[in-house]
């Protein structure tokens, strides 16, 4: 098994993850909202992950990850690095296993972030997001331990824990007698988006899966045109922090090159007043990262008039002071 | 049938309530939160009703409600007073059903509630909440039109209504395998809570069914310990405006008299911090007035530890300003 690859991307290991998960994890509802429905028109299902353990879908993928690690090898600890909801999910998960984490985050990840980290007994690397490598600071870590690193995308057994969310999906639509056209995902490196990709390729082959990014951050948009990875010019500089990557996982690209059927980019305005929508309409407080899927329907990207869509808002960890100013 | 009493207050009128709204009302879900879980010591189901239609639970009775109004009398229309999320059920239903709506309103109603009334295509009549009676207003209105009056909590239809809830909250429990040892709502003039302990009554007898209300607010608290209704003191001047109410309406005391198993008090401040608490934990966005289930948790004013409780999140319609309050 290999350092990125401990399973197989197969839609039987979203089934295992769900099992592993299924103890800690929450069945996240099925939401619904007539304001929304009727602004973009069309008949749109919420999956809210900001309602998951440590407020965004990363606790799937990183307690299913944790459980792959041989019982051997747990007390060695888990190394990962994030810009913060990757590193909640994983600090949670090992708590709850009994397990020592350190997490290596950018400076500027949101206060709360790294507070909620802490809180949850990991230690915090913190690294200059525009000058250093993230990943060399945390391999140099686990060479010294002898810890496992969690990649935050492109860790097999991190997207299958998040395939779960389209497992539910499914499970959740088909009990309405439903049967979506397509979902949009909120993407960064791709592990969510994926993950649920593989989940509806057997489950919902007939529904589209788009991804959402935000502007200068839109590595997925144009590596799928491109048909190969290309990376994003910056690295930091937009307020949608959960999904800066610096370009797709290699595995999750795997799925969405055969599975994607189209690409959004929003601006951080679009995410920003969708933020305000969400906590103004929705009742959900959802991070600008968590809500570009939200924000590329009402901004008219992602067209879904006559259609039955479900979005996915993924995380809600939020500041104050940005819930502050989404709701000027 | 008379004007407050269109049907008995007994189960299987909840149960035709749950039939009459299931085409539009919302099946809210039951969330959990460890966090909550570790500072009350207990296990906490979550029933958020801030993501019901219109922002909360009141849509239930209003749409019920409305139902039950002879077809021959809907287009002379329907008359409410209400703080405001009443006004939001009733307008709403209104709109569905084609009836014209008018709604009798607090001048100091949080503005988002006026204008999401006005949205709905009702008209908004503004009173004096402290030298007006709102009531008398709303009766003349009627005698002009011939509209039937609504009133928020002493209705047996809007009682039903929300005793949906209850329902749902047997339902959701069962589904899990868990038998709560308690369940706390927010109480104004006691709508809520009198249809949740109609439904518990028959369902869950064994669950003690809880007030909560805010301080100088606390008309259910004492009339309970008095056995007759009293009074409040004071006619406005709570944060919590969507539970300040004048004093228990008879019908849902008379159910409250022989069901409550105690009632908590909490203060504008806490209430305050479950309005933060449910942003930055819960992820969800609730107003003053429908967090002090919440509050008297957290407060400590019911204590928990080593039980399986059930809190109703009432209502989300809160003003931007107030939620930066709340976070600073």
């Amino acid at each position: 098994m290999s350092k990125y690859t401990p399973v197989d991307l197969t839609f039987s290991e979203i089934i295992a993850a769900s099992k592993r998960i299924e103890k800690r994890a929450f069945k996240t509802p099925l939401l619904r909202n007539d304001k929304l429905d009727q602004l973009v028109g069309g008949r749109v299902f919420i999956k809210p992950e900001c309602l998951q353990q440590t407020g965004s879908f990363k606790f799937r993928g990183a307690f299913n990850r944790l459980q792959l690690i041989p019982e051997a090898d747990r007390a060695k600890g888990v190394v990962a690095c994030s810009s913060g909801n990757h590193a909640q999910g994983i600090a949670y998960s090992a708590s709850l296993l009994g397990m020592p984490a350190t997490i290596v985050m950018p400076q500027d990840a949101p206060k709360i972030k790294v507070e909620r980290t802490r809180a949850f007994g990991a230690d915090v690397v913190l690294y200059d997001r525009a000058n250093e490598d993230r990943d060399a600071i945390a391999e140099e870590l686990c060479s010294k331990t002898g810890a496992t690193f969690v990649h935050p995308f492109n860790d097999t057994g991190v997207i299958v824990g998040q395939g779960t969310v389209g497992l539910e999906v499914w499970e959740q639509t088909r009990a309405l007698g439903v049967t979506p056209d397509l979902l949009v995902s909120c993407t960064g490196g791709g592990g969510l988006t994926s993950g649920i990709a593989l989940a509806l390729e057997t489950l919902l082959p007939e529904c589209g899966v788009y991804t959402a990014e935000p502007e200068g951050f839109d590595d997925y948009a144009r590596s799928l045109a491109a048909d190969r990875i290309l990376e994003n010019e910056r690295k930091a500089g937009s307020i949608c922090d959960a999904v800066l990557t610096p370009a797709p996982g290699e595995n999750g690209f795997s799925v969405m090159r055969r599975r994607a059927a189209g690409s959004a980019v929003v601006t951080d305005q679009q995410a920003l007043e969708a933020v305000a929508f969400a906590i103004s309409e929705l009742k959900l407080v959802v991070e600008p990262g968590g809500a570009v899927a939200l924000a590329s329907l009402l901004s008219g990207k992602i067209d879904v008039r006559g259609k039955t869509a479900v979005i996915i808002l993924s995380g809600g960890n939020i500041d104050p002071e940005l819930i502050a100013k989404a709701l000027v």
